[in-house]
């Protein structure tokens, strides 16, 4: 069983989980991989693989970092329909299913394969009539917004081909039910239960009150227009910037073809997570810093 | 072909309208039935049927009336699966489909079989432990609210019994994908397309104020636990008050057995109909009366 | 110096509390006063007045309840200016001062006068042309609602004579900068610092999606006209239902011509009030109840 | 008497208003000055000044143009002590006055000191430690918040010396009572009659749900930290970018030291506007573009 370990350098220092995790697997009879870097501090330099490696060919990704790294780690999965196990290394996370303290067991389940598996729809955006009109994909949402120096973007939005609102806003936030949980959130959207298979539109600080997040069918395609443009909209797929625009712009969002596969080891409860998040943004954890 | 006519007296001044469809329906060769009183207003006693016989055994049931009748025939039709075709007598409405001006041309197409079928999925309510523990279907929502007296309710959600939340509030709103634009969106809830299979959760100004809308599949089953009752909570479907109750309670909400049935005569545009609501809701015409 | 104690029998259950608090305050030399059945319970029937003799001729209230119950002391005793004292006995409050286990201090305190005053605008409501057209006082909130068997009412907002909008909604709150974390919290108003001189103005639920919260200045003249009346349509102040109204009905709201005072024994921080009362409002604390 | 107009030279196409309004202010035996291109087009170059000019010694300032345009001008004239009188050129202003279409009457009452003043308060931010650390003054907002390339900032939030919360957002807006209908009004804050004294804080899409708009005295000192900054966080006034700012940075907001002075030629009625804009906002004025 090939296994590849996909590492956030920044939080696991002196990729100490990184080396208790290449231990557990040897150990069950896997073949381990992971970055040239990472195998080097480890001094098992005979593990490392570039970036393609990281996924071509193996049957598992075992992802240590937060949310961010394992929505990219999932999204190139995804594409090779191989399925990703994210071990949370940061704060409460919606896409990991393991501590660090429990390496050795994860190690075990993944080698017997002793688990579950969980798909997530995820969502494909392509710009049309840019040069880069390539398609996109995300797992949590595709956000065309406002840039920095202008205040506001006019965006129509039409449904299968249906005009449905013009939204004067800081810009709108096409989500997917993974990513109802994510930005969508902070504008004021529902929460999507997972395994829905729908897409959500909200709008970022509408000027036009009565502008309402929409949830549609995961089969519906969304086009934006950019109508009152400035000169640097931006375009960000999981909260990366994919292009700034400044001339007319559509894009069309639908459903990817492929989706994202985790591995769940426990019987997972959303709304416990949900709970947790919450208690985490409330004020009892939000202690002032000494002012100087 | 029985066509059945569903009349709101009120709206419907001297039949007049129901008079025209009437001689339209039997141009067209349908037999035509409608309740005693109306028909005997028409002078057409024979064709007057009690409540029951307005439903049983008709091919198609027209409804003449505002987005309040038409949710009521429709649940009715839905238990025998009969199509309902709703006549606008009123403002704006999501559910009808046909204006008055046209009723020879409504006759014709509905004689003719010339439409399409639209189905929405309905919400069944449960009272658990209840001696009125009958299964009560909803087209729009289930609305379990404080009464009249007190400020505040607790009431425990759970979703496929696994505990969500406890809203602190004036209640929550369960609503199918047709009743969120209903009293649900003026909670804050979003617009769900109404084709969409899924339920809305969403608190009535909750005082927990993480608290969010919340959309789960079709398939869940929502239980409701009130926990800190007041004297005269109120259980409501489709704004009809079915129960006050003063005692703990358990309401078991899932997607009802039956579906509703509409009957379209055009390409319907759902979200130009919000446009035209929102327009209607909006300032311009909301012109003072005059103080005395 | 004459000090009444004003208790919630259901809070101070055996009055543990209200018997320490005697002993307390007559150690340091005042005289002391409570309702009847309370001086009677603890065999100091000496000290029971009526509820008159509660407020008239009494140096300071001392209230030992919740929010509710310092509510209603406050507005009695700020018709005849007296300060008022909330020891809390329930959750977090935002009314109360003291705890109930620093009895002893609150007591000394009181007696040497070794405190501050703080002063809180109310506000007055009048029902035109209402045979019970008295003036009525709130310190928190007015609220005119929908009753429990209507779903939407009507209401005009005119301020200072201009008409500003039509809510259609489950009804409106008026609140003092005070109420502004009660009630109409919930309905999606700010928070307003409690030493502001202004009224707030929310819709419950509007339906018109457009409708916002409105800070206007203490000095303004609200008024409510109930258009689209329901049966059944609710006149409260401070949470306690006032009228229930199914005529036509017009209320003006202005600040109250009394204030209530508010004893302040230490440095109050509002915002660590507000960062209490959010944490206890948080998921951490709703444990959910074993279901049966 | 020296009158100084201020134009939009986009909006006011050929300077044919602008003309216009020169003619009559002359006629009724005001001297007017503008800016030297202005002038040029005009063919009366002797009424050019300089930019400082257009301010200094004057005794109205007539602003031709929006609301960006009057917040500009009124900002500049507000140091000097100087009324300003906006003719709206484009939509339904709340800074404007008179129309294009009676620049007569303008000139006349202008002159004959035919008119009434409103102050507004305005806000004051000092950028603590910033090389760039001078004073600056905004008539609607200061408005902290996130670059375009990275999705959230935390920010600290004191009031007089007090912390109040940390806002995990795209960022926050301090805003006066003039400011509440511009970019406050998207992100969900409250509207707040214009002659208030009181400064309106409000986080944009805040990650911390029960982050809430609040509104404290005009006398009130904001402080706002960023604490979890990320490499390109913008400082705006009025929506005009001040400072890009990568470090961290302690921002103090306070009421002004001066005034904006606007010139009240009719009974104005705050209200009446906000049904102007709202209805403006609505959809039936939203017509979509057509789809090429």
């Amino acid at each position: 069983m090939q296994v590849s370990i996909w590492v956030n350098h920044e939080k696991d220092v002196g990729f100490r989980v990184t080396g208790q995790l290449v231990d557990a697997l040897e150990h069950y009879g896997a073949a381990v991989r992971m970055d040239e870097y990472c195998a080097g501090v480890l001094k098992r330099p005979e593990l490392g693989v570039d970036r393609a490696g990281l996924i071509a060919g193996c049957d598992v990704v075992l992802v240590l970092g937060g949310d961010g790294t394992i929505l990219h780690a999932a999204r190139e999965a995804a594409a090779a329909d191989i399925p990703v196990l994210g071990i949370n290394m940061g704060r409460v996370g919606f896409l990991s299913e393991a501590e660090v303290d429990n390496v050795q067991e994860v190690a075990r389940r993944i080698v017997q394969a002793d688990y579950a598996l969980e798909k997530r729809m995820m969502l494909q955006a392509r710009v049309i009539g840019h040069p880069q009109a390539a398609e996109h994909i995300a797992l949590n949402d595709v956000v065309l917004s406002r840039g920095a120096f202008s205040r506001i973007i006019g965006v129509q939005i039409y449904i299968d081909g249906q005009y449905v609102d013009r939204y004067m806003s800081d810009g709108v936030v096409v989500s997917s039910p993974t990513g109802s949980t994510a930005y969508a959130l902070s504008t004021g959207g529902p929460i999507l239960a997972p395994s829905l298979e729908c897409i959500l539109l909200s709008p970022i600080c509408a000027h036009t009150l009565y502008s309402r997040p929409i949830v549609v069918g995961a089969d519906s395609k969304i086009e934006l227009v950019l109508t009152a443009a400035d000169k640097d909209a931006q375009l960000a797929l999981d909260g990366e910037t994919l292009l700034t625009v400044s001339n007319k712009l559509r894009i069309e969002i639908t459903r990817a073809k492929s989706q994202a596969t985790f591995i769940r080891l426990k019987g997972r409860n959303f709304y416990q997570l949900l709970h947790s998040k919450f208690s985490e943004w409330s004020m009892a954890e939000e202690l002032p810093e000494v002012k100087a």
